[in-house]
Parts: structure tokens; C-alpha cells; sequence
């Protein structure tokens, strides 16, 4: 794959100069931008610029409201329900973090639900949000792709459906974990079929829903993606589990549709949903022994004797902070293909180009 | 393997009759007594009366004190922090999940932490007592055996760490998952060796963290077992990561020691802790609504069309839900091996034995 690189500063523009061409508010660009150029900046590429495509087809049909603005719909001392209005995820999202943090440092604990809002980029983003207040951050939310089938079956019921939990530690290092439920992105699979390789066992059923190691069987053929654990002798019953309860959690709280429901993100609206909950350790134990304790283990983590003396063991988030700093220094990588479509949306919406 | 099977209530009363010779006040034992039998009852084996022998251990060696009570060390309008006393886990455990559920009710949302507690049986257990209050519920508990490296590691750096999170759906019916989160726990592999079979690949790593298919690698020559995903093709980091966030929420809330720290469950307590959240979905949304969705959702899964037409599509809690109305009727089977095991301790403890 051929790549175009560019500086952070510049790939975050030209996101927030599409969104505004999409007649976003400034603010509301800017902060969407933001959160894509962070999924971009710590290579969690299926969920920055890739997703512009996406986004822009709901766009033209209607289905997301660029303009809308979340509000509050519901209030307690503990929790907030919020409307997105049927617009992208990331600015609902990210207010109904800051609402959940913000309850939890006078209540304990907080818990904000967004409902009628649409992709929110990479889940990882608002825990982070949490952990950075010093609070233990979960986040969940529903996906519009359907994929995945329940353990056992031959049709797509559950989306990737991902799951993400932090908590602070060390300043600069929390832990940060933020993971589908299914073995493998359906981005990783895709890639396989592009360099014609296999895929390794456990990632890929077939369209009878018996495991295959064709990739094309999923990217082209009706197959599926394995929930965590690639095969009922795996345990992928309990991905499949945790699956569930994030639609029960981000689609079932907000009152959206499960994605085994008809029509599940094809109405009016995308019709996604979002769940964030942040707890102060402070109501249970001494906050800063609290982040010290999270900082020793992940600290004993690191230092296990590895496998591969090349392959240092890494605690959830360190992968991400590692490609973070790098590309910082080098730029942000996008594929020429990909890129070629960006800017033919940038064009077609009016967008300044931006990225040479 | 040869069995002795009992009905349940006789296999109650002798957990109750042991237990109140270790010296538990009545209740105590009566409760602990049905939290045991209510995992045997659902066929989670590992977790009833399989588990006298080791609290045996722990008692005869001071590390449990049967006669302890908990109470509530610190409180707000949405969490309790319980001390258990260094005693088992279950009525601490049954205790705290029933101040997060009330907690819940008059405040949308209740956190309980239970510290300087033992082994408390089944999380699922305690998941329940929120679902049957129409509760989301999810429990956690840190583990004392250190059997799991994290994910490239050749190390034993973690526990099964178990996670279990429930929702109400159809009455008697509920969603309930509770797994280990590592792929197969330790007593299928150790029922392997005993079988003189091979393990699926991805259950077992050698000592020095390689793959292996031979069950006696790590029941027998220090090798381990593998966090859910098997190998980092399989996304093992992703049951690491869950594994991680089970001891910072139920170990690092609670003050306790983590299974990296030196002298984990080894001091003179076991000294593990317990995490229990209760969340009512009426702040949300329609709590009979919600309940509705959530077996709507159970119900497609249950429709989907199975890859082996005689394994019918199974939710979460369904097993379990089946297992104990086939022992409700036939018994509760015990190994012989195990039975007679149990029967020396009770002898030795001086209860009376109703096993037959």
C-alpha cells in the first residue's frame, strides 16, 4: 500500500475543513476533527480519517444531521440522558463524558447515555476523557455494521460492538483499554484479501458459519467475523456475551434498536447509541494510592520476562501512546486510495485541500 | 469418572452442616451453604462443593475467619465499601450486592466494594440478586491462584479474574453472562490430563509461554493458562486487558493486593476483593420497555439459524438455566474422588454427614 504522510496539524485540518464545508458549526468541527485525528495520531486508523467515506454517505442520505446539537433530555444527580439529534457521535459523545466526570466528582459516580446519534470515532478517546480527571472511565458503544454471528450460528446478529475501560496511573501512562469483541477488525480481514494472504484460525467463518481461513469468505462471500475467542472451543460465547451487554448498555439504555432488530441503523436517523459511566476511586480508597496501585501493576506487566526478548510485554494503551509519538515526530500515514476519496469528497462538499 | 449423585437439598444441608462446624453463626453458613449449592445446582462445578477442600486449607491455616461479619466501613448515597473480616466471600458478597441494589433503587446507581474477603463461589450468583430487582448488574473478583502471564509475557502475572454483568429481560430468563477471563479455567485443563487428552490450541501455554496443546504443561510442569483469545493472532491482549481491569476495579478499589504483588492472597488473609454494580435502567428509559428489548434481543439470537441444527443458539445464562432444571429433577452428581475428600473434612471438622 502506497502512503501519503502528512503533519498532525495539517491532517486535523483538512478533517475540520470537511465537517465545516458540511455546514457543521466551528466548534462542532473542531472537536470532531479532534477526536478523528486522535484515533489517526495513535493508529487506530479504521476509525479517523477512514470513516469520512462512511460519514458521507449518510450525509447525502440524509441520515446524519450535520447542524444538530446535543442536549440533555433527562437528568439525575447520577446520570444524563442526551440527545444527539441525529448527528455524529463525537461531540454528544464527548459532552456526555464531561457530564458523567463532572457528576461523578460530586456524586461518586456518573453515567450518561446518548441516544439518536450516529459513529463516534475510537471509544478510547472518552475514557480517556474519565482517566485525565482522575476517574475510572467505561465506555460502550452500538455499531451500524452487522457481522457477527451469535456462537453456534449461520446469520450476522452483533456488531463489532466495542468495549472500552482506563483508569489513571501513572501521569501520561493510564491504562486504556479499548477493543472490539470480535477477534479481528473487519479492517484486518480486508487487508488480508488485499495482500493475499490467509487468515489465521479462529478470525473467519464462512457464510454456513463454519471457520475458514479465507479471508474472502467474509470481505466477499457472506461469512462473518468470530466474536472474541474465534470458536465455541475458544470461548467465543464470551465475546459474543460481551457483546450483548454493550447493546444492551449503549442501545437498550438509550432505547435504539439492537442490531438483530429490522432496519437496525438504516432509518431516518443512523439510530446508534452511546454509553459512558466515570467513578471516583476517591469514594472508595485513597485516590492517589489508588492511581500508584494501577501504576505498580501495569509496571509489573511490563516487566515480565517476554516470550520474544524483541517483543516487550505492553499493558493496554502503551501500543497506541508508542504509535502516538512517532507519528507526532513523522506524520500522520493515509493510503493513497483512501486519500484519492477524501479529497473527492472534499471537492464535491466545497472543502479547502489541505494535505498536498 | 464415577459419580454420586444427591438431590439438592441434601447436598445444601451438608454444605450448611460443614460449614456450621467451622464455627459460621447459622445464618452465615445457611447463606454461603446456598450460594455453593446454587453453583453446583447450575453446573458450575468449579465453584460449588469443589471449593470445600481449599477453604479448608485456608481455615485450618487461619487465612479465613469463619466467625467474621461484614459491615460497612465507609458510605455515600451511591457507594458502600464493605469489610468482610477476612471471612468467605459469600455473605459479605450477597451482603454487598443487596446495599448496591437498594443503593440503586433510591439512587439510580450503587457501587459496593468489598474488601479484605475470600473466594465467594460464583460471580453470577450475586449478578442475579441486581437482575431480579429489574437491575443491570455486573460483579467482579480478583482471584488467589496466579496462573496467567499477560499477553507475550513467560510469567504468571494474573488470575482468571472473572466478570459477570446481567440484565433483566423475560422473568426467569435473564441475560447472564459470567466467564473466567481466560480462555478455559484450570479445571477443564486438569480434566484433560485426567482424560489423557490434548487441549484445543489456545487453551494451554508451556513454561516457557509457547503454545501447547498438552494439558500437563500446565498442570504439571509450571507452564499456564491463556488469557480469552488464545494467542495474539487471537487477541489474547484483549482478555489481558479485561483480566487487568477486573483487579483494578474489584483488587486496586478494594485496597488489596494485586496477583502480580509479591504475597498475593498469601498474607494472613487471602485478602481478595470483590466489585458489585447495581444500575437501574428507569433513569433511562422505561423499565418494562427495557426489559422488553432485552428479550426481544435474546429472543433473535435464540432464533438464529444454528450452524448444527442440534445445537440450537444459546443466550448467556441459558446453560446454566438448563443444567439446574435437568439436577432439580436427577440430582446434583459429585465425583467420588472429591466426595470422599469432602467427607474427611467433614469428619475431621465434626459435621455430621447426610451425603448417603
Amino acid at each position: 500500500m502506497t502512503v501519503s504522510t502528512a503533519p498532525y496539524a495539517q491532517h486535523r485540518e483538512q478533517l475540520r475543513r470537511i465537517l465545516a464545508a458540511w455546514g457543521m458549526a466551528p466548534p462542532a468541527a473542531d472537536e470532531t476533527a479532534e477526536i478523528l485525528a486522535w484515533a489517526d495520531l495513535h493508529g487506530i486508523d479504521s476509525h479517523g480519517i477512514s470513516m469520512i467515506p462512511s460519514y458521507d454517505a449518510w450525509r447525502r442520505n440524509g441520515q446524519i444531521v450535520p447542524t444538530a446539537k446535543p442536549r440533555i433530555a433527562r437528568e439525575t444527580p447520577v446520570s444524563a440522558l442526551v440527545d444527539a439529534g441525529g448527528g455524529l457521535g463525537h461531540v454528544p459523545g464527548a459532552f456526555a463524558m464531561r457530564k458523567a466526570a463532572a457528576l461523578a466528582k460530586t456524586s461518586g459516580i456518573g453515567v450518561a447515555v446518548v441516544r439518536d446519534t450516529a459513529h463516534f470515532g475510537a471509544c478510547g478517546y472518552y475514557t480517556l476523557l474519565a482517566v485525565e480527571e482522575g476517574l475510572i472511565g467505561m465506555v460502550a458503544t452500538t455499531a451500524s455494521g452487522v457481522r457477527v454471528p451469535p456462537t453456534g450460528g449461520a446469520a450476522a446478529r452483533l456488531g463489532t460492538d466495542p468495549w472500552s475501560f482506563g483508569a489513571p496511573a501513572e501521569p501520561g501512562r493510564p491504562f486504556l483499554l479499548d477493543m472490539a469483541t470480535t477477534t479481528a477488525a473487519f479492517g484486518r480481514v480486508r487487508n488480508r484479501v488485499n495482500e493475499h494472504l490467509a487468515a489465521p484460525p479462529g478470525w473467519v467463518l464462512d457464510a454456513a458459519g463454519r471457520p475458514s481461513t479465507d479471508p474472502r469468505d467474509v470481505a466477499e462471500r457472506g461469512g462473518f467475523l468470530t466474536s472474541l475467542g474465534g470458536s465455541r472451543e475458544g470461548a467465543s460465547y464470551k465475546g459474543y456475551g460481551l457483546a450483548m451487554m454493550v447493546d444492551i448498555l449503549a442501545g437498550g439504555l438509550a432505547g435504539m434498536s439492537y442490531p438483530s432488530d429490522e432496519g437496525h441503523a438504516r432509518g431516518e436517523h443512523v439510530g446508534l447509541g452511546h454509553f459512558f459511566l466515570a467513578l471516583d476511586p476517591a469514594i472508595f480508597t485513597d485516590a492517589t494510592e489508588f492511581a500508584a496501585g494501577v501504576a505498580r501493576f501495569a509496571n509489573a506487566m511490563r516487566a515480565t520476562k517476554p516470550v520474544d526478548p524483541a517483543l516487550p510485554v505492553m499493558v493496554p494503551g502503551d501500543p497506541e501512546r508508542a504509535t502516538a509519538a512517532r507519528r507526532r515526530e513523522q506524520g500522520i500515514p493515509v493510503g493513497t486510495g483512501l486519500l484519492a476519496q477524501v479529497r473527492a469528497i472534499a471537492d464535491a462538499s466545497g472543502a479547502p485541500w489541505v494535505l498536498g
